[in-house]
């Protein structure tokens, strides 16, 4: 049986072997027997919780529900491509698959942060209802299209937490002169209100907070930022993460890996990475809460919300970021135009569900 | 090709045709290509927004998925099983697969409420997180291994709304005399309130409301309450849905069934059923979203919350309900008991992430 090899170059569209053909013959409107060996390249270390199991988890369901004929081999950021070129790598056909962050793509194709997250923005179940529902994916496979990708929602964080810091934060002056960790929009959020953002691998976050090279560090949420150890360099957890209200994550896929597949192989590889959104938010529902509970038993870290107008001032900022952002080039314009319409209509609702009840059980 | 029919008893476990047999022979390590037909039976009006949505969306994409291999015909309420029987008809076989709610099987397994909602419970994300990592599928799957089932969990509305009325509700008092439309655990607290619970099917409220037979009503959210124009028979319209905060629907499968698949597609059940949780959350978020806009636009509704006092009344009898209902029977006390060890938890991750998000976004 042949097998198609991405790497290393796009192979022209293989005919089917003579062995498929005859399968097809035999089945009764059965599956093609063509088999797929895939990479995917991605910006996470190995089997990072969460977001670096998402492809893991991803490839061992497609190759497990296609009975292997579609085999895709992850690799951690830096193995064969670096973590911040898994865009590029993708979209010449080094490889056929990656994931990531759309919003690691900034510089390139700047609209396409509004498709991870935005400082005050929406939270997963918004987001998600966007994309599905509400028109979202047709703007994002349009933005995608020059590129020669094809992007499917794969994965949430859900909310995130507002950060580590080694100073408090009583009010907006406490904001002056802070050095913190935070890259992308919610870093020019902070730079404009007095601080200084600081963008850093994550495997170099911890030495530079407990070095004190940097005074605040964000990261995800309890779960992943427990496993880097951030509790033993910094005293204070602020919540919310108002720079990351639920960031979606991302497979791209070359345009021409994916019309090499048969249709259901691509209606598999679809709905398996939708059934990923779901199984990374259960992953972090789960993985916060325990690793939260732990962080409570810690009596040298104090967990607080931002003060009021800390959040104010914030989104207020956050606003005019983001209308600058919307008006660097059309597409900005046009998805982030489509973005607020959805915001605004989603979060009336948000309101009086997920809001009014989850206060309704407190006591 | 040999298909199995289920349909009117267990078939013995069919042999490979020689076709599939010659298949697999030419296959390297693919699919078999024996192929299956199944029914399923629903608790939904057919092609229900969301509810009934869900099991035609999976049949889709699980035949798409196979090419064919798996197909799965979808049965509404009543066309083949009565929309309660959905348990009964595929415990006995008379079916493979059924899609509903696990609450509706109260009175032959009690316990079965939790993996649905409980009031004051639960929302969509703590109850995936507790049934995909936090072992709450283990316990589902050892309550229905005596019936001979195997549960998927497929779909959540999210948090639903408090109802349809057409008396105000300014203190407790209200609720003395009130005959709403609000079945199982909920409309136990609304009794010990004072009201007056009723159980009604979904095509026979709005008549009930606007005749003034009843009061008031629940129903689901506004994607829902609307296709059944309730906002034409009440004025006030309740929020949150303390009664069902995040409610989880269920893929049962005939054990038989189920062990007949071959692993890749019961692998790719598997996976569809949670790409469809994603999916019925996405489209409740819209759904509900863009109904709530159509339904403020008209004079004659008012939205309004609950009164603390009736929230805080309401909050204190559910915890006894369910505390009388764990004690009912040793399953519901085990899994009712797990079930609150993980609301707990999951709860102080949420008060810190969902809950302060949506605070803060509040402008």
């Amino acid at each position: 049986m042949k097998r198609r090899h991405f790497v290393g170059g796009l192979a022209a569209a293989a005919t089917l072997s003579g062995c498929a053909k005859e399968t097809a013959n035999c089945a009764d409107g059965g599956a093609s027997q063509e088999t797929f060996e895939w990479s995917c390249v991605t910006s996470w270390p190995p089997r990072f919780p969460g977001l670096g199991m998402a492809p893991e988890n991803l490839a061992e369901r497609v190759e497990a529900a296609s009975a292997g004929r579609l085999k895709i081999k992850v690799y951690g950021g830096g193995e064969i491509v670096p973590a911040f070129e898994v865009f590029d790598a993708v979209s010449r056909g080094t490889v056929e698959m990656g994931h990531g962050a759309s919003y690691y793509h900034k510089g390139k194709v700047d609209a396409a942060q509004f498709f991870t997250s935005i400082p005050f923005g929406m939270t997963n179940l918004e987001l998600n209802g966007w994309l599905y529902y509400g028109g979202g994916m047709e703007l994002w496979r349009e933005l995608y299209e020059p590129f020669n990708l094809v992007p499917i929602p794969t994965g949430n964080t859900g909310v995130q937490m507002g950060g580590w810091f080694n100073k408090e934060i009583n009010s907006v002056d406490d904001l002056k002169g802070l050095k913190m960790r935070i890259p992308g929009l919610g870093g020019e959020v902070l730079r404009r209100a007095g601080g200084t953002p600081v963008t850093l691998p994550g495997a170099e976050i911890f030495t530079a907070l407990q070095t004190g090279s940097i005074d605040a560090t964000e990261w995800v949420g309890p779960y992943n930022d427990a496993s880097f150890g951030l509790h033993k360099a910094a005293r204070y957890y602020y919540y919310p993460g108002w720079q990351e209200p639920g960031p979606g994550l991302e497979t791209i896929i070359h345009k021409a890996a994916w019309e090499s597949l048969p249709s259901d192989l691509q209606a598999l590889l679809t709905t398996t990475c939708q059934a990923i959104t779901a199984d990374m938010a259960a992953e972090y529902t789960h993985g916060n809460a325990t690793s939260l509970r732990q962080l409570k038993e810690d009596k040298n870290i104090e967990i607080r919300p931002f003060p009021a107008e800390v959040i104010a001032l914030l989104r207020s900022i956050a606003a005019d970021v983001v209308n600058e952002l919307m008006a660097t080039d059309p597409a900005a314009e046009k998805i982030g135009r489509a973005y607020f319409d959805y915001l605004r209509l989603a979060s009336e609702t948000s309101r009086i569900s997920e809001k009014a009840y989850l206060d309704s059980r407190e006591f």
